[in-house]
């Protein structure tokens, strides 16, 4: 029976488990993946996280490692699949059947950028290809990009981009954006928009980099290429709660609710990072969900020894 | 006229400084003295702010400096004695008479720890002398050490440092303590906590390094000296927001009023790092909180335009 149990091993649950210990509480990590270290590590070149400029996402995954390794923490491998709240423990079960009993646990699984599935998205990841405009619009001032999507996300970041790049293109598969319509107001008034409507991405075209994108109208069912060095794809978030949706409050695209705190609904359970609800999903808002979130453990565990 | 103006060159401004130059803001940061950096260039040794382990804080505050440095962003010195919110405007004005003009600011000016002013308490600061026990608790496992304060944040410490420490003192000058009861029953749950009642803290001794405290029952008018290798010192913080008390809504202990996304009532002021009710208080909570201020900023940017 372990204090605490953090479930993943990204810069949110890796935050949680340097705060963890320093406490001394007696803690585990589970990590689907050995080495696991969450979406950063796919990341070409971080540039925000204060302190380590233009940073490579793996090496930044890699000092997030090490510190956490530099000071004891132990870790596990395995899918969870379920977790149970008893009587004052609860129980994480992995897809292998192993049990691991703790009395309060963390949360920390992140989540995961839908994808298009189309040619180039994964060979041009970070070498064009972005999911995140405020993790990577600066890295393409004064260039042409294109954003994928309608949704309030696209266009957010088409407006991000605006204020940085040359021109940018919005890719819309629908004759009008699901948008708010004050984002869209904002989106209209920004004079290096085009919105490319009726049309989909069909594939990303470069050598090295990303050198043009071929979009499909539909409606006219016909093909042009546009020139453009960085493509944007916004078309949606899923958090990695499968597993927790049974026992924990999600909303309704499947975040676990939690606030700063990071207290869910159920006591002695909290999530942490991309996976539950707020506006700002960056590493650095991840790592201090760590913090935040073993605070609110510790409280949680004096008080329940009572 | 600015876009924004970030007042403050702590890890929440300097945050708020990366983020604002990478989204394509025109933006200055006002610092109370050159190269100030806040409260992390005074801390002995930093441990928590994942993927710099076991820094220096002055090196760390360099750290922070330099990544800002390394964007291009603008530094002017000067003490901001006042903020005034006008017709889509934001109006700075330093001791020396000095006007700034911005549409948005971030208010990141920190938050002081109060001292005891008591012998040593100056020169141990960093060789045993704390004002956090989340910090700097870890570099004192299995030691015995010293709390000084009778409120919550006292009782948190000890009840923390207890799970740590050999032994614990918490040495409070009445006979009775302000801290919530629930905190009292769990602080007399711990075998290794002694309350030292009606007794204050007089000096610090040691050569390098803190050995002892010298102790004085009020009551009895007599002496004691506790052997200790470190001192936390809880007895109150105190934000950093004089000037901002007649514009922008506080708490009662003068805290600006904000939450995660760091909000301010006053549309376009938003609040971030320790100068904001927020329940932890860290480095890496001050960054995050930088990087959220300024998502916000640009969202109320972008539609205050219109």
């Amino acid at each position: 029976m372990y204090d605490l149990i953090i479930i993943g091993a990204g810069p949110a649950g890796l935050s949680a488990a340097v705060y963890g210990i320093r406490a001394g509480l007696d803690l585990i990590v589970i990590e689907q993946t050995p080495m696991g270290g969450g979406q950063v590590i796919d990341t070409s070149e971080v540039d925000n996280y204060l302190g380590l400029p233009g940073i490579g996402g793996f090496e930044l995954g890699q000092k997030f490692r090490q510190h956490a390794d530099a000071l004891g923490v132990v870790f596990r491998s395995g899918k969870v699949v379920s977790i149970q709240d008893g009587d004052g423990e609860k129980v994480v079960e992995t897809a292998d059947g192993t049990k691991y009993e703790a009395r309060a646990l963390i949360l920390a699984g992140g989540a995961q950028h839908a994808k298009l599935g189309v040619p180039g998205e994964d060979s041009f990841r970070g070498q064009g290809v972005s999911y995140c405009a405020t993790c990577d619009g600066a890295f393409f001032r004064k260039r042409d990009v294109a954003v994928i999507g309608g949704g309030d996300v696209a266009v957010e970041d088409a407006v991000y981009l605006a204020a940085l790049c040359r021109k940018v293109y919005l890719i819309h598969r629908r004759d009008s954006l699901r948008a708010a319509k004050s984002l869209q107001n904002k989106l209209f008034s920004c004079e290096n928009v085009e919105v490319v409507w009726n049309s989909t991405l069909q594939k990303i075209n470069g050598s090295d980099l990303v050198e043009s994108i071929t979009v499909r109208q539909i409606r006219e069912n016909s093909e042009r290429e546009l020139a453009v060095e960085g493509v944007f794809i916004a078309v949606g978030m899923k958090p990695n709660t499968e597993a927790y949706r049974q026992t924990v409050a999600c909303d309704e695209s499947g975040y676990l609710i939690a606030g700063e705190d990071c207290a869910t609904n159920i006591p002695g359970i909290f999530a942490a990072g991309d996976i539950r609800t707020k506006t700002l999903r960056q590493i650095v808002t991840a790592v201090s969900d760590g913090a935040c979130a073993v605070a609110s453990a510790e409280k949680y565990l004096s008080f329940a020894i009572e």
